[in-house]
């Protein structure tokens, strides 16, 4: 069920969002990543209409974001877990949030604070360049085309 | 035109996502980012439909993101730059990029590459902990509930 106008584009963003680009996805996989996992608890916690919520995990699961595991048999009830390829969508809600700790939360604070288990401390993750690890900024980036630029969709 | 079921959550990814939550508003700051400016030249490089691209653009500088000047003045003809708002949203780019360039690229490599100016090198941002300084991953990540928590819709 992927937006195909976005998908075949040679481009990894437009790629990404003709998978994920519908607004409640993004806060539906913010309740997997707090561990949510039943919808009864994802729905109290959204807000959504049982419809909306119920597209939205299948086709996450479809897309191999969540995994859907039976946990009773009788009525069948199933749970929705991140796999590997879901968790590796983490920067994307981290750079979602922290957006709107700046822009959308006035004098008041974020609602949210991230803490880093590793060290302990409340952080705010900021991206460094893999090459001399200085902080990137958006005008000291430029794009250039890749290997897959000409190649057929994936 | 903010989505107001997503706005009014306390949390900033459901208030970020209730301003850009559409697939092409994402792929129209691509298009920013990269240096385009004026209608016709983001319309060709999206294949988008007028207007949709006339309303997503409108909706961004509703927002403060993108800052539209006249550059003609018969017939008017404007063009859309991205404000420093705007400019914060370039980590969210990444993100999607880089999911996109993971799970979406096959074999090819990914589509497009980014250049760190201020070191001269290809690169491939992650996201450090700005107390340790070590890469951020999700399993090492909890949330808490902030200062804004409680706190009215700003």
């Amino acid at each position: 069920m992927r937006h195909s106008a976005l998908h075949d584009q040679p481009c990894s963003i437009a790629r990404t969002v003709a998978v994920l680009g519908e607004r409640w996805t993004f806060v539906i996989l913010r309740e997997a990543f707090q561990g949510q996992r039943r919808f009864e608890d994802m729905q109290r916690g959204l807000g959504i209409a049982r419809n909306i919520l119920a597209d939205r995990l299948n086709r996450l699961v479809e897309e191999g974001i969540l995994d859907r595991r039976p946990y009773r048999q009788r009525p069948p009830r199933y749970e929705y877990r991140l796999t590997d390829k879901g968790r590796d969508l983490y920067p994307v809600l981290v750079a979602l949030m922290q957006w709107g700790d700046r822009h959308r939360c006035g004098d008041a604070g974020p609602p949210t604070v991230l803490v880093h288990e590793a060290c302990g401390h409340e952080t705010r993750p900021h991206y460094v360049c893999s090459h001399c690890g200085e902080e990137i900024e958006a005008q000291t980036m430029r794009s250039e085309p890749g290997p897959g630029r000409l190649a057929p969709t994936a």
